[in-house]
């Protein structure tokens, strides 16, 4: 038997159906923190985001947030004045339900865009979520976030501070529209740390940094994104010292849940039958090496060799040579995959056979990593393939 | 009957086979240019450029081009310093056949990355392609620098100057590995008019920048591409004054000629099934609404949807919200498909109805068109859907 999902003192949950689409599943997701938490957030850099986004962003800055209300279905995006309305009348709904002010709540919304959110249907349902509040909720919550996804995805730690076992969980959802700076994702990471609000604030961004701006699909980001981090501070001594050993496991346990839920995303990438990490060592920057590995990561004619399982090395010396690093010397550039090293001094290995990289390539999972040979720095992402399936979910989403 | 194709007094062609590949069919093309012709080009802008670019690069800068020799079927792309040794050959047995030096030649390979250039059937076949040149050889020129080209891409003008007829004549090819500065492209545009050096050098930039610089199929740029532009100088007056009537005919020309062949590639696009005009209006700068316009054309989330006619607006404004312009205030943005209004400042038209989008979005040519009102600056670019047939394509070639 898999061991039972841990829950986080001080938070509750309940996902309900709230008929947001003409389906009948959970769609609607109530997370209630307890006074006293700290939350922190980033949001989309699409500049088209959506009204709970803005919404979100404002009430975050007052502080004291108690609840999350998470629908799936539908995005509110590129919605105008009447999307803010709406995810403002959520957020009242809330705020009756549990006896917290409106900017005490977080409106999130994923699912189609442009069309106008149904309030009523989410307001008649939210007095049922507040009364069915429990603190295991976890996983039915991950499923209640889903769109295009095909699984559910939560990932859980526990570290022990001061002899008290902390527990971090994690939900997200996410599989299409996923590139740096938040795609179609959704991600609510908690934990009853106590864990002061600046430290919390700088934690999140070096948690989102690592795990879900390294990851791509398709390139596109969305209008909708946010990932929140949650403090209960139920459990626990203050953890505010961040040289201390503490600090560390709690933030190496933090972000091992995001970066499991971030290769959740890409391993169930619309479409996708390939995990692959790209590499890009010895650059000048790190600037340089991720957007060269994003290059590599998001070209479709690597993309489609990576579906093929076609080690088709041409394609990644084109990406490489388009990342627009400047005087690169490519006689100096060697390519790896795995351990099997297939590009030297800019041309073909001479070890290299089409076999040893043809079995490579056949992996479920693998990595292609580029050794530049101009610095000292190394950064990696992660990535999937474009198939036939990928085209199919694509041209019929929405119908 | 179709008209005749004109041929250009002062250049002749010749197509011949030389077993680039393993296949039967004309590989390896050579174009002969009288003395005295101005030659002018634009190449990749890939860190990896191919041997046969660094060569024609260098080439091209001495003046006194006398023969252009070009290969499909493999790019001597990624090939080291043997590649490089490979180009000069090549361009030394055109040297012997034609009595000119070797400097005096450029050459050009598209096809596979990273593999050899199998110089001896090249060389071999040189000779007979020297005996063949002839003038009317366009249209099987531009079927023998075919790669995943469905089919051959020509375009002629003609003008009158000083009462004498001047024609212009263009071939390309490329399918994929498209996107400006240059992709998985070669063409190769010529006219009999007098143009001096320097006036035909900015003539070509001028016309790539209204061309080739605005499709987009895949998103990705090639280790091989270039344009050539060829004024062999034997007919009419020089037309060196860029004030002159003459020269605004001419021109437009040879612009009509480079954008005719640069939509012939998108309308080939690989596994393409419509032909999209992207239009971003009254934007602050140029390079802003160019960048707007091709996150639209490129997003691979916009591509399925045009595949699937499916007017997912959603993704139209989501790809707008992605182009990193400054500011943006999405409140005062329309878009349209064709004359149909789809968003309206920010949000759904309320004219709009999903039918009337639909059928645009069936037709095999439309325009998606986006007005920013935050400037006077028009741009447009071309691009192509993302189909099936793409991921079918790429994911066989090479196998």
């Amino acid at each position: 038997m898999a061991q039972p999902f841990p829950s986080i003192p001080g938070i509750r949950l309940a996902a309900v159906p709230a008929k947001v689409k003409d389906w009948q599943r959970d769609d609607l997701l109530l997370i209630d923190i307890a006074e006293g938490a700290a939350v922190s957030a980033t949001f989309t850099q699409n500049a088209f985001c959506a009204a709970p986004v803005l919404v979100a962003k404002e009430h975050i800055q007052q502080g004291g947030i108690r609840a999350l209300l998470i629908n799936a279905g539908n995005a509110n995006a590129a919605t105008g004045e009447q999307g803010l309305l709406d995810a403002n009348r959520c957020c009242a709904g809330v705020a009756e339900a549990l006896g917290v002010s409106a900017q005490q709540v977080l409106p999130f919304s994923t699912g189609v865009i442009g069309e106008h959110l149904p309030v009523q249907n989410i307001l008649s349902a939210i007095p049922s979520a507040a009364a069915q509040l429990r603190p295991d909720g976890w996983e039915s919550a991950a499923a209640a976030i889903m769109t295009t996804d095909t699984r559910p995805k939560t990932a859980s730690r526990s570290v022990t501070i001061a002899g008290e076992k902390i527990s971090i969980v994690g939900i997200a959802k996410g599989a299409g529209m996923i590139q740096p700076n938040m795609a179609t994702m959704l991600a609510y990471v908690a934990t009853d740390a106590r864990i002061p609000q600046d430290v919390l604030d700088s934690l999140v961004q070096e948690a989102v940094a690592a795990s879900f701006n390294r990851i791509s699909v398709d390139g596109d980001t969305s209008t909708n994104d946010a990932c929140v981090l949650i403090a209960s501070g139920a459990t626990g001594p203050e953890v505010a010292d961040t040289h201390s050993d503490a600090y560390a496991q709690l933030k190496a346990a933090i972000i091992g849940v995001h970066i499991e839920l971030a290769q959740a995303i890409v391993k169930d990438g619309e479409g996708a039958t390939k995990f692959v990490t790209v590499q890009v060592n010895n650059a000048a920057s790190s600037e340089e090496a991720l957007s060269m590995a994003f290059e590599i990561g998001e070209s479709p004619l690597v993309k489609t060799a990576l579906y093929a399982s076609d080690p088709n090395w041409g394609r990644l010396v084109m990406a490489i040579g388009n990342a627009g690093a400047t005087d690169l010397d490519t006689s100096k550039i060697s390519v790896y995959l795995d351990n099997v090293q297939i590009v030297d001094a800019g041309g073909r290995a001479s070890s290299y056979t089409e076999d040893a990289g043809q079995k490579v390539f056949e992996q479920a999972e693998f990595t292609i990593s580029v050794d530049l040979q101009r610095g000292n720095v190394n950064e990696h992402i992660w990535t999937c393939d474009f198939s036939h399936e990928y085209v199919t979910i694509n041209a019929e989403y929405r119908t």
